[in-house]
């Protein structure tokens, strides 16, 4: 999958700044978010490391322990970017940052939709571990498919159909490799052979749970997993939602299959609300609990109802494409019929066949106009005739 | 049920005129609908009498046979709207029109939508049983409960509780005295002895389907039975998709549970979006065939998706009045800590107590900042403490 040409890589000394910072404060910290954003990665870990030495040489004051600085300095003395990236290359781990060919631009848009939730902003970059490259997958359109982890197994069927669909027509299915859905809509875009991106809250060596290992061995054959955390990071509460961010930041659009009222995946709903990414859910029953989430997007925050791939398709595609016809049920005989034959029809009788007379008058039409009804009626197979006398056709 | 005060009745003549129109036409018949809403009913009337003489006196030609009166013809001979009102007296059944303090003037919306439907226009005149006043019932923002005939038991349960909530809160429940949906949204009503109105395509003095003489019979003890056609009329195809419109224009709202993709309750609710009336929908799962229809309101016809009665009240209160909550799940003390104390939180070990230097370490905040935060998590129940070290606390 790795494209001809000279591959355009960002300098070394990015790479190292990123792997650094990565390192330092936990993920869409907005301290490090607003100065990485501000000075760009090299100089920020520079202004960092320079801060640090001042704080050492001075006595640490209250002021000073509020300070990023303060929180990361005993990670900041602990860092060995070179040897991160060189253990990590040893495993077919790649560390892949902003000014690479292979960094999904998408992911900018990040920075541009403030933190509002408290963590956000552009990763420092993304481990990836897989054949395939970010930025020929976030071209594709991808599709975040996202749920509850203690799904039903109507849940984990829609998602499964869905993923399927959406992968068989060429859209990678990102998810978060999690118990439920998530694992639903991975195994579904797998099953028909399609691409897949589990996006971790921890490390892309380390399976969590750990029953998925086989699951995410299998992504990592033929597709990707990423995570902004380096190797071996354990995942956290925090590190799960600022991850969310990531999955909502990669699709082009999120679908949610099956949500409590507070879920990690209406989390990720709301990122791609405020990345503008097209938002979906599809509905359940209303007795049930896993689908109230989906429910209250629809009604209240304007996610649109998908029922199937091919409407999820459909929103993902160009304008213009891929238009779904407006589903109808096959058309019977009886519904080509004008108004008025129509009313003719619902004259005839079911049994005893009647005189035209008869009709006329049952209808409340004209004699002159039920006759040449009841010959249209006759032709199309809806009526018969014995002896002058008509009643009902039935299938 | 009936107020006090001087009773405002239309005059004799214009009740009289319209029970013959009503006999004359099949409901909604856009020719005579649009000739009442020209001349009137008496003027109406009277021109079709006098175009029947006329055209008894010359020979009937092909012209002729196309218009109303030479469909009417035969029924214009046979009218006697006089004992037509006395028999419907007899048996406990008033004729409700235009002019009359009882009607619903809500209704008059009918006349200014159009005919895109094929059948529409007020209709003549409403014939009604039981003991609630029309006019009284739609101030009361009655809300329409409609859907599919072969509904299924989540179908059935849900429109039973929705008319329940709907109708204890004070709103009647219209439906149309069907099976399935409609059953049981009377049923829901009946159940917490509220209002409900069933309006019918034939007349309200039949039961149709016969198994539902029961259901009926109670809807006309407490609520009301009406129909547009007078006593004795059977159903037909046409009188039902006339009786649809009735249904939307009664109703302050329209709730649609299960209906497949064509289908009568679909029909209802395009009759509400044309005149304007709020559209709700019921989700069900995606694999269900009887909500295909639902689905397809929410998606692509700007339905609003509701899952209990409580939201479909929401909908119909007047603005400001009625908002619920938004749904939460009970708030656990650790969603109110920051997301500095989060993050200490999520470094707390589960079994091994340790120090706080370690916790600062694993959070990758600074000492200072975390020993408050420890206090804090002690405080809140979330931690635990013993000979210096600390660990989670498990509810």
């Amino acid at each position: 999958m790795v494209s001809a040409g000279p591959a355009r890589r960002a300098p070394d000394d990015e790479r190292l700044a990123r792997a650094a910072l990565g390192r330092l404060a936990e993920p869409g910290d907005p301290r490090l978010t607003a100065m990485v954003l501000e000075e760009g990665a090299v100089r920020a870990l520079a202004t960092l490391t320079a801060q640090r030495r001042r704080a050492a040489a001075a006595a640490e004051d209250a002021e000073a322990s509020r300070t990023l600085v303060a929180d990361v300095a005993a990670r900041l003395a602990a860092l060995d970017p070179g040897r991160d990236l060189a253990e990590a290359a040893r495993i077919g781990v790649r560390f892949v940052v902003p000014g690479d060919d292979e960094w999904p631009e998408c992911l900018d848009d990040l920075d541009r939709c403030g933190t509002h939730l408290g963590r956000g902003g552009r990763p420092m970059g993304l481990w990836a571990r897989g054949p395939l490259r970010l930025d020929e997958v976030v071209e594709r359109a991808p599709v975040a498919v996202v749920g509850s982890r203690s799904s039903t197994s109507y849940g984990d069927d829609a998602a499964g159909e869905i993923a399927a669909e959406v992968a068989r027509a060429g859209h990678p299915v990102v998810s978060g490799g999690a118990f439920g859905i998530d694992k639903a809509a991975h195994r579904g875009a797998l099953a028909v052979s399609g691409q897949t991106v589990a996006v971790l809250a921890n490390g892309v060596d380390r399976a969590y749970p750990a029953s998925h290992a086989d699951l995410l061995a299998r992504i990592a054959e033929t597709g990707l997993v990423v995570s902004e955390m380096p190797p071996a990071a354990t995942p956290t509460k925090l590190r799960f939602l600022a991850r969310n961010r990531l999955i909502a930041g990669l699709g082009s659009a999120t679908v949610v299959v099956e949500a409590a009222t507070r879920s990690g995946a209406l989390n990720t709903s709301t990122w791609a609300e405020m990345l503008n990414r097209i938002v979906m859910g599809v509905p359940g029953p209303v007795t049930s609990a896993t689908s109230e989430g989906v429910h209250e997007l629809i009604r209240g925050r304007g996610g649109l109802l998908v029922t199937r791939g091919a409407e999820v398709l459909e929103a993902v595609a160009p304008m213009g494409q891929a238009t779904l016809p407006v589903p109808r049920q096959p058309q019977r005989p009886e519904d080509r019929l004008s108004l008025h034959d129509q009313q003719v029809r619902d004259a005839l009788p079911a049994w005893e066949p009647v005189t035209a007379e008869h009709i006329a008058r049952a209808a409340g039409l004209s004699l002159e106009s039920v006759i040449p009804a009841l010959d249209r009626l006759l032709e199309a197979g809806l009526s018969e005739r014995w002896e002058g006398r008509y009643r009902l056709r039935r299938a």
